[in-house]
């Protein structure tokens, strides 16, 4: 087991021991957000025939040469084919047909005049336009043919791939599976939110931050309760998460008399690959494997609020999303410049939690007052995890700074913007 | 009714018409991604005693003033606090307490000395630093206070607020309401995706990209089928959506002979404020409200594919987004290098289909194809919708234009970044 790793290092050493979960098979509407394990080919035509892209007429061009608004060409209207029908038989030469949008072409024509550009009258009508051969036609095949490679494995679903899904007659897909993470909170201390605190007990809020940032990740939280510092109820409790994809402790894996989550781990045959990241909050983070496939993943994250919730956005999140088949795992980087000094002894990288805002071309970091790593509330009033590098010890004001963006709104605009 | 607006004017007048909906009490976990709809404030302290940070030995600062390593100082280890439990009595003058994070500070000590820096022995522990005073101490109300304003009315919850209302002890939340949104298809040529196709018919894909943009906006569609081209269909369609906050017609309001959307509207009290919008794909789109308290909104989408989602995101998913409180109600736009020209006739501003990609510091767009209103497909390729103005009619290859980006995947990194 290795000690004290940077960052950038435990990173690699989490995802290079991160599979890529495998597939299962879900309703499409299920699908939103999830990646394609196998690619979808189409065994239909889209659309199936030459059909109208609009409500009007359909003709013959060629006999419409020298039609215009001032000599209209009459021809008679010899039949109907709406939107779900089909032609009674083929067009001949010097009729029309009157046809509405997604209609079959008859047999014989070869363009659709609008109806805009006609005046109908008596069976017969008026058009006012010589149009181009195959206005407003769409032609078979002009979405998608028979055969073809529509999507490909390893994207992840949007609303237009539902809707592709749906118009080739897709009810079910198969995705990547959605890592099930089991989580379990220890100390004597703790109580659920709906307890009593008297006495000077908390609530066990990591277990509640770490399951929204599983949801957030695409995730499937399995909270498995509160165990007392024994090492019979962390076992118990460890093993209830051993068929999840990922195990995450929150407390318990520091150097103290009663930390007992590291034997435990051992105890269940989990081989820890490192303990301690070089980084602040979140220092005492223990990371390995069960032995037989490699799963779950474990971590055994810090137990102050601020570090836990760090070391899973820095470690936890890009895994859940490796797992699920995404590539993109790590959050977006932006440049900021730095409203106030910072500084810091040399030796660990510290993720400063900071407020984004824009400012013309620009962005400005604020931090968000007490970065002690028990100081959750820095946490609710950050958008942000500004860089300060290992061994940088001052950031002046007015520096330009890396930055996580942690919510994704940040991108987006209170106007239109275009 | 005005006609054939521009795109911003239309956004505007949906806007104005849109309100954001009431409050709704949720379980705090459900609340996630939600929009706080009261402030909270704390009815506790946090921590609520002074407390340790650290596994150690709780200490007075001053008898320390003289360890070191070569001259550790020796007290006597009198009792023990664990985290969940209290010190049986006030620290004397001369004696140490064995702490654990999280532990409170017994009366009398001030400080707390890492067990790193000592060495235990027999009923003593050998302390070899000289600590500052308040060392490893947490304060209590370092995090919040009784009666602070801890979360705004307004924010959208994220993990860290969901951590901070279940260290508040509070299991329920009061949120703004998602929308709930009514979609409505109409064809005679329309069915289910799992139905047979034969004779020309297509599928209702259009229900499916739609519901699933809706709950990518976070709002809950109702999906009410497929309506005939026939009057009354259409009318006990909608009416079966008129509870709803949202209405969503697909096809039907175009000015062809089959068209029964509006009528119907009209009928059920449906004021249209405007249709038409001078956009393309997309645009015959009606938007109106029904009378009595401006619920539902209505929107007549149109009937080809890339129009119908591409006028839900530039009218509907702004709408959706402010019902649920959201302020930064519009997608990202970015500027993007072009990476072949594209024309057009002036007189509708364009949105085309672009595929996004970043080449260093820039971000190219490459158009998806085939970009005829009825090729899903191209949306399916798309990550962004690049803005080609009004009355512009030409963009030159690696002209610089603004996309709207629709996958916020794309800010996110396949490398860390930091």
């Amino acid at each position: 087991m290795r000690k004290g790793l940077e960052v950038g290092e435990a990173q690699a050493i989490v995802l290079e021991a991160t599979p890529v979960l495998g597939p299962e098979t879900v309703v499409a509407p299920a699908a939103l957000g999830r990646v394609l394990a196998e690619g979808v080919v189409s065994d239909r035509t889209l659309p199936p025939a030459d059909c109208s892209a609009m409500d009007g007429f359909a003709v013959r061009a060629s006999e419409l040469a020298q039609a215009s608004p001032a000599r209209p060409v009459s021809l008679p209207v010899v039949f109907e084919v709406p939107a779900g029908g089909r032609a009674p038989r083929p067009l001949a030469p010097g009729e029309a047909a009157r046809i509405f949008t997604g209609g079959p072409l008859p047999p014989g024509a070869d363009t659709v005049v609008r109806q805009e550009d006609t005046e109908p009258a008596g069976g017969r009508v008026a058009i006012r336009v010589a149009p181009g051969l195959g206005d407003h036609v769409r032609p078979a095949g002009e979405d998608v043919r028979e055969g073809d490679k529509i999507l490909a494995a390893g994207i992840r679903l949007h609303a237009a791939h539902l809707g592709m899904l749906a118009a080739l007659g897709r009810s079910v897909v198969a995705v990547r599976q959605r890592p099930r993470v089991a989580i379990l909170s220890g100390g004597d201390e703790l109580v659920e939110p709906d307890r009593s605190v008297a006495g000077g007990r908390i609530v066990a809020s990591n277990s509640y931050s770490l399951a929204a940032q599983c949801r957030e990740a695409g995730a499937e939280p399995v909270y498995l309760g509160i165990a007392r510092d024994r090492p019979d109820e962390i076992e118990r409790g460890l093993r209830a998460g051993l068929r999840c994809d990922v195990l995450l402790s929150s407390a318990g894996v520091s150097v103290g008399d009663h930390d007992h989550v590291r034997p435990v781990l051992e105890k269940l045959g989990c081989r820890l690959a490192f303990w301690g990241v070089r980084m602040k909050p979140g220092y005492p983070l223990a990371f390995g494997r069960l032995d037989a496939e490699g799963l779950p993943l474990v971590f055994g994250l810090p137990g102050n609020p601020v570090s836990a919730m760090v070391t899973f956005e820095q470690f936890v999140r890009p895994a859940l999303l490796k797992m699920a088949g995404r590539v993109r795992v790590f959050r977006p980087v932006v440049e900021a410049r730095l409203a106030e000094a910072l500084q810091k002894p040399a030796g660990r990288l510290h993720f400063v939690r900071v407020e984004l805002a824009r400012r013309g071309a620009e962005i400005l970091a604020t931090p968000t007052g007490n970065q002690s790593s028990g100081v959750l509330r820095s946490m609710t009033e950050g958008t942000g995890l500004l860089v300060f590098a290992a061994e940088a010890t001052r950031l002046e004001a007015g520096a330009v700074a890396k930055v996580q963006v942690l919510d994704d709104e940040f991108f987006a605009g209170a106007e239109p913007g275009i």
